[in-house]
């Protein structure tokens, strides 16, 4: 039955080799003492935690869902335990600086432990999910008492923390907040107002949680510049209860195991974080590194439905297949093992080529953050700022689109036993379905990524990203239909560009496909990529040959099964710039 | 919150003009008394009871699901007195032989019927949707005693009946089936065996249950040749309990409330339907019916996901619009409905526009099956079978698909309250995932279509489909590119017919590809049609302007916006023709 095991040596191979992170750490001071042993320990230990603790606890989690009463929340069977050995091994340190308690190991290594713990159970890792980035906020933003009461233990992770943007009225559009912050003569202020879809709103994980809350002071101005940031705790610091309840859980499709709350604000004590009227810009510190997380989350979703369908197909025997391998005997009553037949050979291959390129596209992305914020030439520390930023939203829609939407079309490999709770995966597709929604719906990444981050300087900085992926293609026999790809893409992108003038809702229109299409192009470069390692390996004999020409099979396998999808997304924006009408009024 | 209003408008554009039924159900003897506004009048019926008594069950009975308890189903709430009603009004004779009960009217009718109810209520809906294809195993079939217990009963809807095909080992591959049947003295048969999967296979709707049940007799030969068609009544003729006992129900993604039951027989008397060895045969009278509905609920999906979509995203307010109508007000807080937003425009012309032509596309082929049985002309009977031969598959897995899909991406038109129970897509999206399953896989569909259907006769059958879609196009300003979309789905299939030679497993590959592509040339055929009806509706002034003018615009949209869909088809089944290898051994 469904089960997670941690694919490891594939996540050493991108790291070490397709990433070839082990050198470029040792070329930045804040991790030279990391090698790539250390590195594999790492995520061993990860992987048991994520195998072992995490994953049994997730289809039970998800029956028994969360409970309310009161005004407190109860998670699920064994989540407490399960969340007291994940702090117990300094599992939410892991990339927090050493100065604060924390490991200070790159991000690339805390995206594979955050790629495990969503394979393993998305609901439970919602928790402690959000932790990084109020560790983030804190750490730029919090000072004095309020930074040494708080900062250790998010860092820690013995207290838990939530994001209180969204409010009925306001789910995208945080410019329609209302909650209210009132100054108190002590410096403090209280905060009124309803918030909703809190995650971890409240919970029996731990014994405080800090709320970081979007509100409004008295006389700000409408919109997003009147919003400031505040930290409400749910105890205060001298014990006593503040005023912020929850007041109910939702009745969610998945997720079940986190308690999506409803949280009233009454007057509750908080305390300001950075400057009045810039409560966004803070929150989106919080808001980018958890948008490379829900990516991740995807991720986690593809390769736990890619493994676990890969075992269910080479066990389920049904009906003959039109060929077989050489040798391979037939199954009970006559019938094969369904993994022969070409349908589901098709969805395997795909499910495979997509887990492992949305692997090298995340891991690339947390590479470059983590040259970003600690490599010692401030020319690498641009270059690799602007790949994170575009690859940010990239990696955001395009792997949460492919994990939901790939367990989804998987679900039917199990044929009706995938329809039932037992077999796990109609679990992964109702699990997988917030995360093309929250931090930011994928068509609002689309619209960031073309109209903030590629029209405004003419296609520079994507110029940019393109020429860097189209490097990591050399060495490939794939190499000229990558860069192909790549150029397509720039190509589109200078059309949009021309057109727009004279047709301004143009890119509107048109930023889905364009975020896709750059999306499969990268994917393209990233089997490029592993294939010209894998060549590489196997021209030099080290050994493990199957492995190494399993991957340039797949690399195969996705320009010749795959390929028609960039092609199809290309074709949709040169679609886009058919007029779209206003719809009729109902 | 989500409702449920029929579209009748639409279904009489469809059925009236674009089909042309009335004169239609002229020709044939068995219809001719019909006319349009007594079909008019069904259909308004029909709607009241969809809307007005089962649509209100629908949220309610999926929170609370089906008991079982000792071998017996209770159904949510509500369900039992929507059931009551549905048998008052004669709905499940509606297209029965008033011979035995039934009204004798079109299937077209009945399309419609059982459009509304899965847009309704998919989950109640599944208890009377297995009636009609049991009424024609029973018509075909039954003699005697067992004829006049049972028919009767079954045409009413007085009892209802359930499909014992699969067993735990054997779902898509029914020759694996091991369930035994074993003739008593008195003519009858002991039948024991367990078979999952079971909908309806209890409930307390009906006083009494009717299940058919595939079993292999003493000596039958392995394999689908081995199989013979009993029926077991859940209760015996004389009043005493069957050895037929429902061992528990499933807990689901979806339709939760329809009881999903594991049947045990244990001995349970039963009697031959049919000639021994010839019990596929005799299912498969039920399958097709049960196929085409199935699609039925695709259509219903996508009209209960576009109607509540458009309403929605008129009311809600979020962020500004690039641009919007001249004169429309802004929302709350300067931000707009984002019913303008170009991203939602693109999802809801995406939604209306496969609605209706997927509407178009199921009704032609019910309209087909009322020609292969009515028509008095025996070459317009040949015809239209093997027009409806073609189509079932087809619609079967095209309007499946379209249904799941096209609700969860619309899923994230309501943010994050999609995810949430309350407003209603969620549990569509879970509902409808089971129809790609179910009544043949639609993998199998695809193999079904082009491997028996379609290359056996060297594609001839399908040129007839071609060549009628071609001439439904006629008068249209689309007729052009719908023309050269089916020709080219024709080309496709005569270089599958030569290379096949040379690579006997290519249609297998090609296969899913090839469906989803006849079905995008037949839905744009579909819209030829509606633009060429409307456009000549506008030219005679015959009033309804906007309503016409609609759907020219819809027609435009398809065309500009869909077109690259069956590009991208066309470009995967040439796709195929690269090898697929096995996958190596876990």
């Amino acid at each position: 039955m469904w089960r997670y095991d941690p694919p490891l040596r594939d996540m050493r191979f991108v790291i070490d080799e397709v990433l070839g992170a082990p050198a470029r750490w040792a070329a930045m001071p804040a991790h030279a003492e990391l090698d790539a042993d250390m590195a594999a320990q790492v995520l061993e230990e990860a992987g048991r935690f994520a195998s072992e603790i995490l994953a049994p606890t997730n289809g039970p989690g998800d029956l028994q869902g969360c409970q309310w009463q009161d005004g407190a929340v109860t998670t699920p069977e064994g989540y407490r335990a399960a969340y007291q050995a994940f702090v117990d091994g300094g599992w939410p340190a892991l990339a927090c600086d050493p100065e604060c308690g924390g490991q200070g190991l790159p991000q690339v290594l805390n995206s594979a432990l955050f790629e495990m713990l969503a394979a393993a159970n998305h609901g439970w890792t919602m928790y402690p999910g959000l932790l990084h980035g109020a560790y983030e906020v804190l750490h730029q933003h919090a000072s004095g008492w309020l930074r040494e009461t708080y900062l250790p233990k998010v860092t820690s992770g013995e207290w838990l923390s939530t994001m209180c943007l969204t409010e009925a009225h306001a789910g995208s559009d945080l410019g329609l907040l209302r909650t209210r912050a009132v100054p108190a003569e002590d410096g403090s202020y209280r905060l009124t107002g309803t918030k909703i879809f809190i995650s971890g709103g409240d919970s029996d994980l731990t014994p405080n949680i800090v709320h970081l809350v979007l509100a409004r002071l008295p006389e700000a101005p409408a919109g997003t510049k009147g919003l400031s940031l505040f930290l409400a705790p749910k105890f205060l610091p001298d014990g006593s209860r503040n005023a912020a309840r929850c007041d109910g859980v939702e009745k969610k499709m998945g997720i079940k195991g986190s308690a999506t709350c409803v949280m009233s604000f009454e007057g509750a004590t908080g305390w300001l974080l950075g400057e009045p009227g810039k409560g966004l810009q803070a929150m989106f510190l919080m808001m980018n590194a958890a948008r490379l997380h829900v990516g991740l989350q995807g991720l986690g979703h593809l390769e736990a439905t890619t493994q676990n369908a890969l075992r269910y197909t080479a066990e389920r025997v049904q009906s003959r297949a039109p060929a077989k391998p050489e040798g391979a005997p037939a199954g009970a009553g006559g019938a094969d093992f369904i993994v022969y037949h070409p349908a589901v050979r098709r969805q395997l291959w795909t499910l495979k080529a997509r887990t492992e390129s949305a692997r090298v596209l995340s891991y690339w992305a947390a590479q470059a953050l983590d040259e970003e914020a600690a490599h010692p030439d401030e020319a690498v520390r641009a270059a690799a700022g602007h790949r994170a930023t575009l690859l940010t939203p990239v990696i955001k829609a395009m792997l949460t689109d492919l994990g939901h939407f790939s367990a989804d079309r998987a679900l039917g490999l199990w044929g009706g036993h995938g329809y039932i709770h037992e077999y796990g995966i109609e679990q992964i597709v109702r699990d997988s379905r917030i995360a093309l929604i929250y931090e930011g719906t994928n068509e609002i990444q689309a619209i960031d990524l073309l109209l903030r981050k590629i029209l405004p300087d003419g296609g520079q900085r994507l110029q940019g990203l393109l020429d860097w992926a189209a490097a990591q293609c050399e060495g490939s026999a794939h190499a000229g239909v990558a860069r192909a790809g790549l150029q397509a893409v720039g190509e589109a992108v200078a059309r949009l560009l021309a057109a727009q003038k004279a047709d301004a809702e143009l890119p509107f229109r048109a930023a889905d496909d364009l975020l896709f299409a750059l999306g499969e192009a990268l994917l393209g470069a990233a089997w490029a990529r592993m294939d010209a390692v894998a060549a590489q390996a196997l021209a030099a004999g080290t050994g493990d040959s199957a492995f190494y020409a399993g991957k340039r099979q797949l690399a195969q396998l996705h320009f010749d099964w795959l390929g028609p999808e960039l092609q199809h997304r290309l074709a949709a924006v040169a679609a886009a710039r058919a007029p779209l009408p206003f719809l009729p009024a109902l």
